[in-house]
């Protein structure tokens, strides 16, 4: 693509650089953007800009918040000794739309996979190991995609808290093997955590 | 959707804002932006705005521009008196992809569509008629998609330039290189028997 302009080609070049967005398409968000008032793209680019600088982590969940404490940890209304262990943040917005479930999360940041060289060290696993040691909590719900990674880390987790009291659970395997939990309808998803099972009942069922 | 986040949620609707993009790939966006460093993403935002900032349109031509007249308006190596007429600062794109014109351009900003309400008042034609008689144009090449309204403009056009001595001339119409005869539409097909052209001419223009 040849361009008249380096303001249109370095706009064009940095929107192309987003997943899924080729040339073609960046030059069609660009030339809507230039179609907008200077004001509202100004807005736009602060929004974003901001939004990176000033995102946190949850320092307990590891959700996205707004502060060191996401707003569903510090929510005393939630049900604090509940946690569905979940692999993205993706996963928590999901499951939060559901509107069916009033616990906390953990976000792993991942799934164990050797072949994607993702090892449990490089998963917040510790860290889930030691607040279920340190806040007494009383379930722990695996929300995973329904795969072989999902299971291997399942598996591995529920080791390593053979030792504690914690009743250990998974969602339903309402969503068919290979789907992806993002995608989910809300019912399905919605279901899926109302009926959950005991995972050795799960791992009888599944061997 | 629900968000733990305001920050997340804002930057998801401002992605949502652009055309074909749904709330979940703005979020996709977003997250995938949220794993760039900082200094990235403050460079995106920042070019974003700076290009609508700066971004100008060509007084002569119309085509965006980084200046008062565009690189290809104050290029003396081509030729000024030749002008390629397009409905869109794509079609400027796409062709000075081809590299094979050396004339200028002038962006119409639309097409005659009175069912859209598009009239000729609202697009660049008064200046065009104006630059053709002031500039001396030699030629003007419409290159304007081949339906009702592209017609409609050309003979919009053709008229005001009457009185003038300039050569009016369209892009070639016909079957596409690499198009198959039988799933050509009848419009084009018969078009493309009614405008044939003389062997001899077609060797030497492809060879």
């Amino acid at each position: 693509m040849i361009f008249s302009s380096s303001l249109l080609e370095n706009a064009v070049n940095e929107f192309a650089k987003l997943p899924g967005i080729g040339k073609k398409t960046a030059l069609r968000l660009v030339l809507h953007l230039i179609k907008q008032k200077e004001n509202e793209v100004a807005f736009f680019s602060e929004t974003i800009a901001t939004m990176r600088k000033e995102i946190k982590f949850c320092k307990r969940c590891y959700n996205i918040s707004d502060n060191h404490l996401c707003n569903i940890c510090s929510n005393i209304m939630r049900k604090q000794d509940i946690i569905c262990v979940v692999e993205s943040i993706r996963d928590v917005i999901a499951i939060e739309s559901t509107q069916q479930f009033n616990g906390t999360y953990h976000v792993l940041g991942g799934i164990i996979s050797p072949l994607d060289g993702i090892g449990p060290e490089q998963l917040n696993i510790e860290s889930l190991v030691k607040r279920v040691s340190e806040e007494k909590t009383q379930e722990i719900i695996f929300a995973l995609n329904p795969n072989i990674q999902g299971d291997t880390t399942i598996y591995y987790i529920g080791r390593k808290l053979k030792e504690t009291s914690v009743k250990i659970t998974t969602i339903a395997r309402g969503i068919a093997f290979g789907g992806e939990l993002e995608y989910a309808d809300e019912m399905t998803l919605a279901k899926s955590i109302s009926n959950r099972i005991p995972v050795e009942h799960y791992i009888n069922a599944n061997s």
